[in-house]
């Protein structure tokens, strides 16, 4: 019997049974041996109690129901009332009075919850809405994955941010814009997929991770996209949202600014144009006619050639404004990105400067946009490298709600072909101190909206999945997608933490397995650094399709991504000095910091100073030898990866086994070619032998 | 009224009245308002007398009434036999007996022909068949539009070479392979177009310059291009074969090599397999059955990924000799390309050296190919460079037919947006003296099968047209298509005599035009290499659509096409000494001139040797200053093209002279990019400063 076939939520047709495990996910509810344990919970299992009825509610019943069986083969007992002496009870903080006194309902906020277990007898999961139960129950149901003891459990969770939010780069066409995973899982043939069973998966995936908010299409809206928000496709919209919204996810659409234009055959889409704002008066009223608790939209304008308030010389919250105030009457919504530069810029125009770009044009509209307006800002300032500093404008944008934004998908950190567990780096981001406000003000303190007390706030990422049959191309690439919904649920938790959770429910608590697996993922990153651009330069990737070493693919392009790398040394030179000035957007003392050469960070080193190859850095290597030594030893990581991995056959399944073996022997491959390029196109530069005497062509 | 309406083969749906001169190309047979011209040749073209029928001697006729009445306003009488004492007389030389004595008829070869001005009264077009009878008449047309006199003509022309080919690397979904001139005027929509016309306007213009060959599909072939050689096609294919027949060109396929298995359902397509050969007999009894006079099979196997004998660890001559005997029956060829090279190289070997291969895979086959097969040999070792020296392999087959392969298409000469006229390149080549038997054995003398005495020898390009109005994108790439027919029919035309030609038919006889046109073209190959890969290391540009710079794009690639600078020097060595070895592949004294740093030709140096920047060429220049002043010289001489042709605004039609001009502008402003990337990227390797202190970035 086909594992996935205990649910009925998770019918699959696309699935063979071989690939179930790798479809599951960290979902497995793999079968409980032991035992003790099994006898250790059963008294919490026996009886499941529900107070309350909603289709969320249902939800987490299913959820129960399916993974309890699956692991316990056993189902509880259901009821609408607390009868039993022992059992699992599901309520909100309405049901007070008949909740034991010791759950602290009032510290259990919007979408939080409680989890006690009362008496050794009855665990209450307790949420101030039925959001609250859901999440609690994924985390009761990781914790039996996990195989904790349920004895004690006083558990109080309340996410940080408000937005925790999955931008879909889906098109119609069913393909992803940088999707290495196959095609989409939300569109076939210019139509919405039928297969919606699929869709309700990975609303089951992401809302296992707490995230809350999902954008179903491209930021880069094409023709037929453009349509989504007209009654063409708004059943289809609403039919989507319906699925997200049993699993506490609010649908938004990406939405192309010229709708105006394209749907409406206006001859402007100006947002000051009255008739342009009627029109998008009644196509929002249209979709909350068909979709009342609609989230909004999220916009990509006057970025890379997509259209926006520019083309009628108005400004990014003139633009902004127009949809909101549209969109206020519902409680709607805009997330405006930021990423917004000049992607026609001279390589000759040495001033200009694409890092500086979010800053220099948001900045000065710092308080000018409604108040249901998000601007989504990008990590760092150019985009999602293995390595860049943080974006200065989280943290200079006083009044003004924002969203920051990752990327799972691995657009420039292999693709799902190389092993990159991303944790860490956003670890990095959200505990990096701005100085916005003095000492001790970190990005996680800004994006959850606390420092200065926005309106709206959170965090989001582009999706790494589509429908391969384990939704991430890299089986463990998985990782990042439960990770980043379990880090913005909580930054606080360590990457260490994460990774535990992912590795123990994704292939069960074995210890060896456990601890390869979860060291893999520790040191991907720094390894996929290692072999790739070195010290936070960035890019060195093929244009266009962004796989693979090019060094200076990108360097006489428009795409403002240099290097500048001569025959005496390399980097970009970003200070106030006599740079392009962009250390003069941080605060004190990180701006002190990054202009200085002595003080800035090695890794962030060519980022922000163009330095001779025998500049010595705090490590003590100069930066040639640092080069070639970090592109040596990156290789040699990525063969003991393979060793390591070679060591678990048996231990995991057939299919991803092969799968991630697979995976890691095109990244060995892939490592060298990196390897060999950066090398020999910096020996070639400089001259400089390495000391070791290692091979270089 | 519509001036090609004039003609009916001409009538074009395609084309509007105002695109009409540039669709005309050199076919203008633009009104002669010179009226003491006009009485000077009237009595040649009162009265015209054919004394055989066929259908090339009717194309004959009708270009003759088309052309002379848009001409002159008036048409010639036609009669069957010689009456009247003035006019013009079209025959065989069967009909000796009714010529005058004076024309050499022993003289006039298969395809050869004689214009023979008699008493002042008549003028006699005699060809050894009707063939020579149509190249006469586009002759005696060509005269007329150059206004020459005509009272003392006595011509005789033999084409130097027997196949005379065009190779079309149209596919059937309508795109061209390396086409720049818009889409297929074959295909349209997986099928065969129906816009038979400008087929024939084609073969009108091919049949002018004295082309007698032509392969109508892509080397490349694919999927539904297998079946042209199947009943599905043929129909199409015949069709398409009369019109060229009716213009004394002969049709050929590219085929699948794998057809047998494509087509035939086959397991296999091993040559030396019995049934694969039968199935081939059969395929091509098919072929003939439908085509009498079909010519045979262009292959590309074994290259760039198409399939091939290798895989049945055959040989090439294994491989083509199983097509040659299919079609021996009915005197059909097989042109077997010799472009074959290892295009999955590792850019670390440096012992694999690409222009080796078509030598080192064909030499050990010299004589093992039935007489029928043709080996086609690509001008230069790699692949249309710019600047290449002639490829080794032409002149080392002693007992092989053999093809020249040259380009048309720009691939890597501008790709009809920059101006580059090929003429005089393909000269060179031409004029190469190879020393294969001693001094004075030029390509030349080798291509045209003299001195190996070949059963079948020839020159080949790939076209440049498309369906483009003016046919090849830029309106003055129609010269390097007149001038490829012209040249190869006779390799002793100078450049300027075939620029001439094609200036004055093109924009007519106005001297500051043919003038500034000339000159223009006559510069424009110089001006191209100025601006882009310097002295003979070639390509440096992107990868896969090969426009534009791109320094290293190839540099660490499979395709093995490399330049290796680094920080002293530049260019690869492909001595006997401690290079590749490549120069070993040439005759002496070539071999010890091209193995010499001092004696090989500046313009191939880096092709050649590996240099330090400072090294001096035989201009007395350094390697690096050189490449700095070619860059601006480069940039210069474009500023210089686009002035001269504004000069001749009024003198050009509009039409013209703004898509030339538009052509120019942006020839200047990609031209820039080349200079400026090219001398930065040299600069920054080098450190060297430019002498004349001009901006480098």
């Amino acid at each position: 019997m086909r594992f996935y076939d205990h649910y009925n939520t998770s019918l699959n047709d696309d699935i063979d049974l071989e690939h179930e495990s790798s479809y599951n996910a960290w979902l497995q509810y793999a079968w409980i041996g032991d035992l003790e344990y099994k006898k250790q919970i059963e008294r919490y299992t026996n009886e499941l109690v529900t107070l309350e009825q909603s289709s969320i509610i249902h939800s987490a019943t299913t959820e129960l129901n399916q993974a309890l069986f699956s692991m316990l083969n056993s189902q509880p007992r259901v009821s609408m009332s607390l009868s039993s002496t022992t059992g699992l009870v599901l309520a909100t903080t309405k049901q007070e009075r008949q909740l034991p006194s010791t759950i602290r309902l009032e510290d259990i906020e919007d979408e939080g919850y409680a989890i006690k277990t009362h008496d050794n007898q009855t665990i209450y999961i307790v949420g101030r809405s039925d959001k609250g139960i859901l999440y609690g129950t994924f985390h009761l149901l990781r914790l039996i994955q996990m195989k904790k003891d349920l004895d004690n459990l006083d558990i109080l969770e309340n996410p940080a941010n408000q937005f925790r939010m999955i931008n879909q780069w889906d098109n119609v066409d069913s393909s992803v814009e940088r999707g290495y995973s196959g095609n989409s899982i939300f569109y076939r043939d210019n139509q919405f997929s039928s297969n919606l069973t699929r869709i309700k998966d990975y609303a089951r995936l992401l809302s296992s991770t707490g995230v809350n908010a999902i954008s179903i299409n491209n930021v880069n809206v094409h023709q037929i996209e453009t349509n989504f928000i007209t009654s063409e496709f708004l059943p289809d919209v609403k039919k989507v949202a319906s699925i997200f919204r049993a699993y506490g996810i609010t649908t938004f659409l990406a939405i192309n600014y010229a709708s105006p234009i394209g749907i409406g055959n206006m001859e402007t889409a100006d947002p000051l144009n009255p008739s342009v704002q009627q029109w998008w008066k009644e196509a929002v009223k249209e979709i909350y006619e068909s979709i009342p608790d609609f989230g909004g939209f999220i916009v990509k304008a006057d970025s890379e050639n997509r259209p926006g308030p520019f083309t009628y010389n108005r400004n990014h919250a003139d633009g902004a404004n127009l949809l909101a105030k549209a969109l206020e009457p519902y409680n709607g919504v805009v997330i405006w990105r930021c990423f917004v530069y000049n992607c026609k810029q001279d390589w000759r125009d040495r001033e200009t400067d694409r890092a500086r770009a979010a800053y220099d044009h948001f900045t000065p509209l710092d308080g000018k946009f409604n108040d249901n307006v998000i601007l989504q800002i990008k990590n760092g300032p150019m985009d999602f490298q293995v390595r860049e500093p943080v974006s200065p404008l989280i943290g200079a944008l006083k009044d003004t709600n924002q969203i920051l934004e990752f990327q799972i998908a691995q657009e420039y950190t292999g693709q799902q072909r190389h092993l990159c567990y991303l944790i860490p780096q956003w670890k990095e981001v959200l505990d990096f101190d701005t100085y916005a406000k003095g000492k001790g003000t970190e990005v996680k303190t800004i994006v959850n909206g606390s420092l200065y007390n926005n309106k709206y706030s959170g965090i989001s990422a582009v999706s790494n999945i589509g429908n391969d049959y384990n939704w991430t191309g890299h089986t463990l690439a998985q990782a990042n997608l439960y990770g980043f919904g379990r880090l913005i649920w909580n930054p606080d938790l360590s990457a260490d933490e994460i990774t535990d959770e992912w590795v123990r429910m994704t292939f069960g608590n074995e210890s060896q397995t456990v601890e390869v697996v979860s060291h893999m993922l520790s040191q991907s990153w720094e390894i996929y650094e290692n072999y790739t651009s070195p010290l936070g330069v960035g890019w060195m990737i093929n244009p266009g399709h962004h796989y693979g070493p090019n060094i200076e693919g990108y360097e006489y392009s428009a795409w403002g991504t240099y290097h500048f790398s001569d025959r005496d040394g390399t980097g970009v030179n970003r200070t106030l000095k006599n740079g392009t000035g962009y250390t003069g957007q941080y605060f004190s003392p990180n701006k002190e910091i990054y202009e200085s050469i002595e003080r800035c960070p090695d890794e962030l080193l060519l980022f922000f100073h163009h330095v001779p190859y025998s500049h010595q850095l705090k490590s003590g290597e100069t930066v040639i030898q640092h080069i070639y030594n970090t592109h040596f030893e990156g290789v040699e990581q990525v063969e003991r990866l393979a060793a390591d991995w070679r060591e678990l056959e048996g231990k995991v399944d057939k299919v991803r086994f092969n799968d991630v073996l697979s995976k890691l022997e095109e990244q060995l491959e892939h490592s060298k070619e990196w390897r060999d390029i950066i090398n020999t196109y910096y020996y070639r530069k400089s001259g400089i032998d390495d000391r070791f005497k290692r091979k270089i062509y």
